[in-house]
């Protein structure tokens, strides 16, 4: 389902310039010809294209340096949307995004990922033909459709794979459900990946490598590597959730094992220690409203559930060295006493050298980060070299 | 030091046309033209300048489709010749590779790392010119130098930083020193980075996401990720000796903290406990003859060592999905009896999906490994297509 495009490496087509002016900076022809070293009338060609295409448009004129002053081009953000859906365990959100990333419309429901494929995926379909038409576009505008689903995904398939809290989901064409039904390109990755690209995409577009940790019901991570998804082999990267912090002898989780980050650490978890201790909470969202509340045992909870982050963090720190690290989710509103656990455990754990340049947060995006993230997976994809120079004409100059 | 030339992505020059040919398939003017997109002038413009560089040379004509049968052209393996060397705690090691890392020359000797930086690079400098010389070769042949020590290295100014075991090379301009007395461009790296870079290229290149752990003296680790090295932010990405496998009653490492994982399964480590029970023992080399010649009490902790090692690479394998584990270093020696205890680890606690296609391997490359490496580090960056486009007349046309 992912068409990515001729796969040859550095072809120097209308996508290169596209890829340039997606700073927003206006360049004249002879800018770009410059600064790729493509020939002055292979520029004009592919300019020609893409102005055709209305992703780039004339932005004024550049000071003249003698005869008539040459015409600039810029990137136009507004030339498509992209519609971005994060789909949670009880919960659905969608946004419509320019090409920068900027919300133009938003909604969310609650919505039971139990319920099924048909049943959230015909939710985003109608609730995204209504965003659409509020802001005034049509499925001709749509660049692609993101989904963010809550467990694993084979990215390029763009299909659920044994997903443990989504009953019908496994196996199901997802990409292809939604792209008959509705437009295309649909993208499909998990919930954690999206978020943390949402969050690297809008917030810290700088940083070469951030850790996006998503603390809920249950815990995640997506790893961002210069400016991409981290996959690894079988794009199961970055599953922190079932890594080992208690020994054999700790509580037993979910996936078979003993002693997993999430059988300790998630909302889930800490939900579970209050209810011994006859405090009733049934998810992450009770525990951050009784540590809200003040209560002692939920704030205690809390930190040493941030401890137990931070120890699993710590490997990830000496093994990948990220700049920044993100941390999200329901349980994360916790703020500052889930972070001083993390940061506590880090900072006493990791290398000097891995440390000392590194910030760990709190999430900006918050609960539309998700929604967001879908959207800029639709954009890095579509606006990809490869696939610009799949959309439109090179006007490649006959040899 | 490293000068990687323009950061324009994407730059359409002979450098892309090299990187094609690099796969050693002899292609036409024409084929390259199609593949790339460039015009059929532009394409031989970049190959005059490639043939005048020697980096590719005709290679036979083509089937004809009518009309004189077109030359071929095909990349030249023997053009240049890379000097990698490999300085460890007690050894160092060089090879005289060619183009596609086939060791031509090689040579070994003991040498103290804490001799200092002028000794060990003076021998670099002295045998490398005798290696050149032996293979017919001048240093006007050499592509470049690549260096490996055996500590932090800061990669983007080839300096050592805070080597634990390296008196006297903390802050030393390695690449300068060498770069000024015999021939350049010199690259410097870890040995561990080096060691996964060779094993890659030489063994598994088809393989994207590869770990090589060197399990020795020390314990490290170097991940290869789509054909580079995986850095992180400050470079310090690899690093699994310190992350904590024994809780904090575990023994004291080196770096200040307790349980790391070379506190207890590093080839110091394990030569300790033996000398605890009486067994004489100074390092890995020992603890390797020791379960070689069949010690009950060497086997019984060489495969425990293997068990730390998989606990580590069981939350590495969760992290970063590989999709190949190369154990090599000097206790990987001991073969089976290590890797058995590594394996047994991960199948049991890393997630199903990760694990369905991973192997988990002993180092091919062996010794010779992180020389051949290092000059596999000089041939990556050397043949990179933004140096080619520096190094050779782009032949672009006039627009």
């Amino acid at each position: 389902m992912l068409d990515t495009g001729p796969t040859t490496p550095n072809v120097p087509g209308a996508g290169t310039l596209l890829q340039l002016l997606r700073d927003g900076a206006p360049r004249t022809r002879s800018e770009l010809a410059g600064v790729t070293g493509l020939a002055r009338s292979t520029v004009t060609a592919r300019i020609d294209a893409l102005l055709a295409s209305g992703l780039i448009g004339p932005a004024g004129e550049a000071a003249s340096t003698g005869g008539r002053p040459p015409t600039t081009f810029a990137f136009q953000p507004s030339a498509k949307v992209a519609l971005g859906a994060d789909l949670g365990a009880t919960h659905g959100r969608l946004a419509i995004t320019d090409l920068v990333g900027t919300v133009l419309a938003a909604t969310n429901a609650d919505l039971d990922i139990a319920a099924g494929p048909q049943t959230c995926l015909d939710w985003i379909i109608d609730q995204g033909r209504q965003l659409l038409s509020d802001v005034g576009r049509t499925t001709q505008d749509l660049l692609g459709i993101g989904i963010g689903l809550p467990g694993p995904v084979e990215h390029s398939t763009g299909r659920a794979v044994n997903p443990p809290i989504m009953p019908g989901w496994d196996g199901f064409d997802v990409a292809e459900y939604v792209s008959t039904r509705f437009a295309g390109p649909v993208l499909v990755d998990n919930d954690v990946n999206i978020m943390a690209l949402g969050e690297h995409f809008t917030q810290w577009p700088e940083a070469d490598h951030l850790l996006f940790v998503k603390a809920a019901t249950g815990i995640g991570c997506g790893i961002i590597s210069e400016n991409q998804v981290f996959r690894g082999a079988q794009g199961a990267a970055g599953d922190m959730g079932h890594i080992r912090v208690a020994g054999e002898d700790g509580p037993p989780c979910r996936c078979g094992n003993t002693g997993c980050l999430e059988a300790v650490a998630s909302g889930a978890a800490i939900a579970g220690q209050l209810s011994e201790q006859g405090i009733t909470a049934h998810g992450a969202l009770d525990v951050v409203e009784l540590a809200r509340s003040g209560s002692v045992p939920a704030l205690r909870l809390i930190r040493q559930a941030g401890r137990d982050i931070g120890e699993v963090l710590a490997a990830a720190v000496n093994l990948l060295n990220p700049s920044i690290i993100v941390i999200g989710g329901s349980l994360a509103l916790a703020g500052d006493h889930l972070l001083a656990g993390v940061r506590e455990v880090i900072y006493q754990r990791s290398l000097p050298l891995a440390t000392q340049h590194l910030r760990i947060v709190q999430s900006r995006t918050g609960e539309p980060g998700g929604a967001i993230g879908a959207g800029v997976m639709v954009i890095n994809h579509g606006l990809s070299p490869q696939r610009i120079d799949a959309l439109v004409t090179n006007g490649v100059p006959r040899g």
